[in-house]
């Protein structure tokens, strides 16, 4: 008789072609492949449990999730048995056993996302599905000074989806990073939860500060308003990567 | 009347469905891209001349060409008509008018190449067609060392393509820098002039000296062998990218 064991795996993959993370009836999600493969080995119906959900388009680099099983399998062999299942756009980089109460969503600590732009005359051959083109030169100083009001625990009701209102939308946002590397900005943030869209609308926010369309003091306005119509249109998908999700420790080591 | 004007234009492709640079017959390669374009443009068939070949699948993050058009559109709107009339897997960066002396491939005082190697267990769902995925540990120390052998004037005959030797395989290798990024491992090589696959044959020959398979102090011993069965495999090309070709000026400025 085998015994009901728990594991977890980090999951790389490119959004491009995936109606995003959640399973949804007859479309193409992360989550459904992956159940989809897990099905074909343990020849049962197994659901995984992500650290949450990513939008369509959007990347990541090391999404998290976990699931349960009584396969005999080692980690390891799990890994390989779910990479020559599914298509080559999901990678499990990692899979381990961990305790049967480990959750990948509510022991979440905090997660990170990058977005990026590329900033230059011309579009890219070789990044036009992993960063969002804007040729006009933004102005990282002006962008940093606003995202300066952001970090902090803020209600961040007027950056998130109008429709998905969650009972609470006061986050902890720990940092945001904007870095150049040559033809590109990128922004990194950190907090203790996103809410739906926020990471999209706070950089279009701040694209259209860098442009010099908004002033870095209307973001105190901003926040205080709570009201969506205010801030910036959100920025595309496809520049988004969802990077690190935080337990407080490396489950994966 | 109007007058014949040369271009020069900057290019950058991803070379995954490419049959290389050159123009072939039934064949889908860049140049053939970028000069059926221009035909529809001025109407006439009008050749380009690049820096060099790439192979089928390499890269180019700024590849050089030049062409001779009767047609009176400024460098800017040729630029964008080109790029109107290309698929989103070539996009022409820039695009100025240069002396009628200007010679892409014989101007050219030298150009650089980067290999990319993702260096870790498990593939990458972002990154399958711009990087060669090796498992196994390289020791970047070895490869350093063995690399230093490689800088300066030799006869690169051990690393060229058997069928393809040039009367003269002598090259003047300017420098050769290994970088790691994260899971990356970045090889910069510049040259006076490249024999073909020669940056390839070098990687793969690296790489068997970063798993330990050869020792740096071989490297003086293949150089002077000229045989290129002595040299280690051709890395893939989907790891290679054009990045910079110099004329001792930038043309494009």
């Amino acid at each position: 008789m085998s015994t009901k064991k728990r594991f977890a795996i980090k999951i790389e993959y490119d959004g491009t072609n995936f109606m995003g993370w959640q399973a949804q009836p007859n479309q193409r999600t992360v989550q459904s492949e992956i159940e989809t493969a897990l099905e074909k080995i343990s020849g049962k119906l197994t659901r995984i449990v992500g650290s949450g959900r990513t939008d369509s388009g959007v990347h990541a680099i090391a999404q998290v999730a976990h699931f349960d099983t009584e396969i005999d399998l080692s980690p390891n062999k799990m890994r390989l048995a779910l990479n020559s299942l599914i298509d080559r756009d999901i990678v499990v980089i990692k899979c381990v056993e961990v305790k049967d109460d480990f959750h990948a969503q509510h022991d979440t600590k905090s997660k990170t996302y990058e977005y990026r732009i590329l900033n230059r005359c011309s579009e890219s051959a070789l990044r036009q599905l992993r960063a969002w083109h804007i040729r006009s030169n933004l102005n990282i100083k002006l962008m940093r000074e606003a995202s300066s009001y952001l970090v902090g625990k803020n209600d961040f009701t007027s950056f998130c989806r109008k429709k998905s209102l969650t009972p609470c939308n006061v986050r902890t946002l720990v940092s945001l990073n904007i870095e150049e590397n040559f033809d590109e900005i990128i922004l990194r943030i950190t907090a203790d939860g996103f809410l739906r869209h926020m990471v999209r609308n706070i950089v279009g926010t701040l694209v259209e500060v860098g442009r010099g369309e908004r002033c870095p003091d209307n973001l105190p306005v901003l926040i205080e308003s709570r009201d969506r119509r205010l801030a910036g249109p959100t920025a595309p998908s496809h520049g988004l990567f969802l990077v690190d999700v935080d337990y407080g420790k490396d489950i994966f080591e």
